[in-house]
């Protein structure tokens, strides 16, 4: 069966670089696409031969595709309230709403496969295991769900080599256990037993796609294809057409600049802002690789440490915020980080206070967990769109200083961002959105009319700044008219907070 | 600050009778309305010295109110998932949405209270602690909550009778434990800590109510009476008049019958039950004394040993779901039970298979959930209603099938109850219910045009009895047109079911 997987098969890096940008542009324009049409979610298993690269394509991924509509579920052992109910239980809770995306390890087929391959239980009851997932599989594709599993292979002596390759490497060494070892040891039963559970759960609900997993490019572009076919076969054809990315709403777009005159006299503590500062392109992709190396480091630590940290960003639309997140991200594992968005509230948020559904996804310790955009939203859209009464906003001040006191206290090590640029710069910028194919679907006509209100939104910032930038958790300020400056303010700022809070403690 | 609390009040039987069923009615109405309205929350926490009742009146509470409509947290040691985040986390994740209340026992002002009173925290650091509960408190009544909060008060000498009693009851004995003797010890520094707490947090949003804990009737009466005011302050005035229980979609209930006709040559298994089973009142009261105190000893047994129970209540409108469940939770203890209605799904809801919505609030290991309907709405009203497809409940029967099995196989006791009436029974008890101001609420239009289809909901449990009852969860069928034949026949059946599992663990 994994014969074909024992290739060799490499993509050289240039063909790489052209491949993965098309497929990149083609997959971001399915994924926003499934999020706005919301017929359907989509789960996605990676299993394998230990070493064949399964979280190193996941995390890929989230930096390819856009993180905030993507989970990332790592099943480790189970918790205490996993324990107290039936062991489905974990896999129903984490199972990705219509519109979003669910990437699991060592999911659903870990714990029966390996209880296998140790003779823990017998063929038949392994079977037996396999009924109920895909009596799973079969419930959630009948009710729309798209569902791949990849199984990433290595031969035996493609598996010691890298296995051996890793250790090797003083800063991937961590990543190989002595259970990886084990894996290899057993190496034919491991196999067997991979066999019997692909033959068995191999169906057209739920296909295994096996993907040989020497060659980090070649499985990369490998699984991105399979994902791209199967959601461009599930999404209607129309939408897929080269304008589709422009959402149908914007036909404002090309109307007048609504940016009123500045108002006489308005000083804000935005206003004091050094907008020219810059970066030259050469510092800053050193300065990039040697800081996110550095945060990659203090998360590990913080990881151990069990400290948690939460950092928000802010800014008006078309600041860089996803683009600051997304040079955050790339070398931090996808289990130990979650990026949220939040859209309108969902029936049962509304039916609470406003900061329950913050609260309600606070993670776990040692987690990070980065907010593009957060409960400042109170204090700001909301305020000046008139969705929060007077008192409403005024009180969330006082509301947030004592939930961010809360978070400070447990030890959760928090950092809140605003990422300002000029009205001229964000007019640009919308220019170039409308120009640029993939990135149309970034702007809306919603984000045109908030121009009319830019001051107003700067009073908003001014007041929130002045309220909530405390001792504890101070507001970071940065001047972001030139996206590298920012990018390496930003990462090195957070840097700071981390490597501070971790000698404290 | 306690005086007025040591008076020794005490209600006699024959007057607590009379000044009970007025209360019920009206805190009935007010939580329907509540319900209905949605326009606020209601949370209400008992605090107070050990024996004063604590508990108690919570269970009755549960007994006297629509138990769906209420959710009892009691706050036991933390939880692992608890410890992981800062402490309001699990105050947070347990507020009521609006439109329904939540009881708190042992609850946020438990910890800092008691480590106030053994000295592990200073004077100073306790109104900190208390501050932030207050800050908390603010929050949620600025955002429309309705907070209550009693303070079941005792004499020192009351204390140590109460405790005394409880032990001399073979029955009661387990209630008292070392530490309540223990907190009696410290009797003076208890009261003089729950004097500084009622002072620093009796607020105009969230005020606190002392009440003499000594007689049972008078407790529960001025509890009672404290919430109905709070209540009826806060609904519109206009909603409290004598009709108002009436729902204003039930104007065509006056209509003729919409029962068709029998098909010619419909069996279903439903018309091999004998409708006509009785029981007198006499052996009914009897009976029914005697199977509470079993379920009560069988519950608790069921507790000690970590096994989980389900109970699903099925049946026709006015089958009599509601007086059976009111039946099994009098001698239970509200933190071990739950009573679940689903009503239309939320926005979350809808966007995961329907599965999705009872696998999320299974309880945790030893608890009882009392489903009234349940996932068996999707071969019932869903089909019959046509908001299911035809594949869509179709195989529903095979997925219910496949949760009922994990369930089982977890160890839960499952049992499931359908509730059987004939039409003519129903249309004597709408018509009941149309005379009867407190049960007006209970009727709407819906419920007379459900008689148009009651053929075809009577084939649909018929398919549901042939395809879902199993040798692991059996159907039982309950001829109900006798109500108290049918609360015995459940309490009965659940009770041997809890007995057999439990002698077979």
């Amino acid at each position: 069966m994994f014969r074909t997987a024992e290739l060799g098969q490499a993509v050289p890096k240039q063909v790489f670089k052209t491949r993965a940008r098309q497929l990149r542009q083609r997959l971001l324009e399915a994924q926003i696409l499934l999020s706005r049409d919301a017929g359907f979610n989509v789960m996605i298993d990676f299993a394998g031969v230990d070493g064949a690269g399964k979280g190193s394509t996941v995390n890929l991924l989230h930096a390819w595709l856009d993180t905030r509509l993507i989970t990332t579920n790592a099943y480790g052992p189970m918790t205490e309230a996993q324990r107290e109910r039936p062991k489905f239980w974990r896999f129903w809770g984490t199972l990705p709403p219509k519109g979003r995306t669910s990437l699991n390890l060592s999911g659903r087929y870990s714990n029966p496969f390996l209880d296998r391959v140790h003779g823990r239980i017998s063929g038949k009851e392994y079977v037996a295991e396999l009924k109920r997932i895909q009596a799973f599989e079969r419930a959630l594709a009948d009710d729309g769900m798209l569902i791949l599993k990849f199984w990433m292979h290595l031969s035996r002596d493609a598996q010691e080599e890298r296995l051996k390759a890793l250790e090797a490497d003083p800063e991937q060494a961590w990543r190989v256990t002595e259970k990886d070892w084990e894996h290899w040891e057993i190496y034919e039963r491991f196999i067997e037993t991979a066999e019997r559970t692909i033959m068995e759960t191999n169906t057209d609900y739920a296909p295994w796609h096996i993907v040989e997993g020497v060659d980090q490019n070649f499985r990369m572009l490998a699984v991105s294809q399979v994902i791209l076919d199967a959601l461009e076969s599930r999404l209607p054809a129309s939408d897929l057409t080269p304008a589709a990315g422009l959402p149908a709403d914007n036909s404002e777009i090309d109307v007048a600049d609504p940016l009123p005159e500045r108002p006489e006299g308005l000083v804000t503590v935005l206003s004091t802002l050094d907008m020219s500062a810059k970066l030259p392109k050469t510092s800053y992709r050193q300065q990039l690789s040697q800081q996110q190396g550095r945060i990659h480091l203090l998360q590990r630590k913080a990881l151990q440490e069990k400290r948690s940290s939460i950092l928000v960003v802010e800014g008006p639309d078309a600041g860089g915020k996803g683009g600051v997140i997304r040079r955050i991200i790339p070398t931090l594992d996808a289990r130990n980080y979650r990026v949220l968005q939040y859209g309108a509230p969902t029936d049962e948020e509304r039916s609470h206070h406003y900061l329950w559904r913050f609260w309600r996804h606070l993670a776990r310790t040692g987690k990070l967990t980065i907010f593009d955009r957060s409960w400042y939203g109170r204090v700001l859209v909301e305020r000046v769109e008139g969705l929060a009464s007077d008192d409403e906003w005024r009180r969330a001040y006082a509301e947030i200083n004592d939930f961010e006191d809360q978070l400070v206290e447990y030890g959760t090590i928090l950092v809140k961002f605003w990422l300002h640029i000029t009205p001229e710069e964000q007019w640009t910028r919308f220019q170039d959105r409308k120009q640029t194919a993939y990135k149309r679907w970034k702007l809306t006509s919603e984000d045109w009319r908030n121009r009319s209100k830019w001051y107003a939104y700067e009073e908003a910032a001014h007041d929130m700044v002045k309220y909530t930038s405390t001792h504890i958790s101070p507001w970071e300020l940065v001047p972001a008219n030139d996206k590298n400056f920012a990018r390496i303010k930003v990462l090195e700022t957070f840097g700071d907070h981390l490597e501070k809070a971790l000698e404290e403690s």
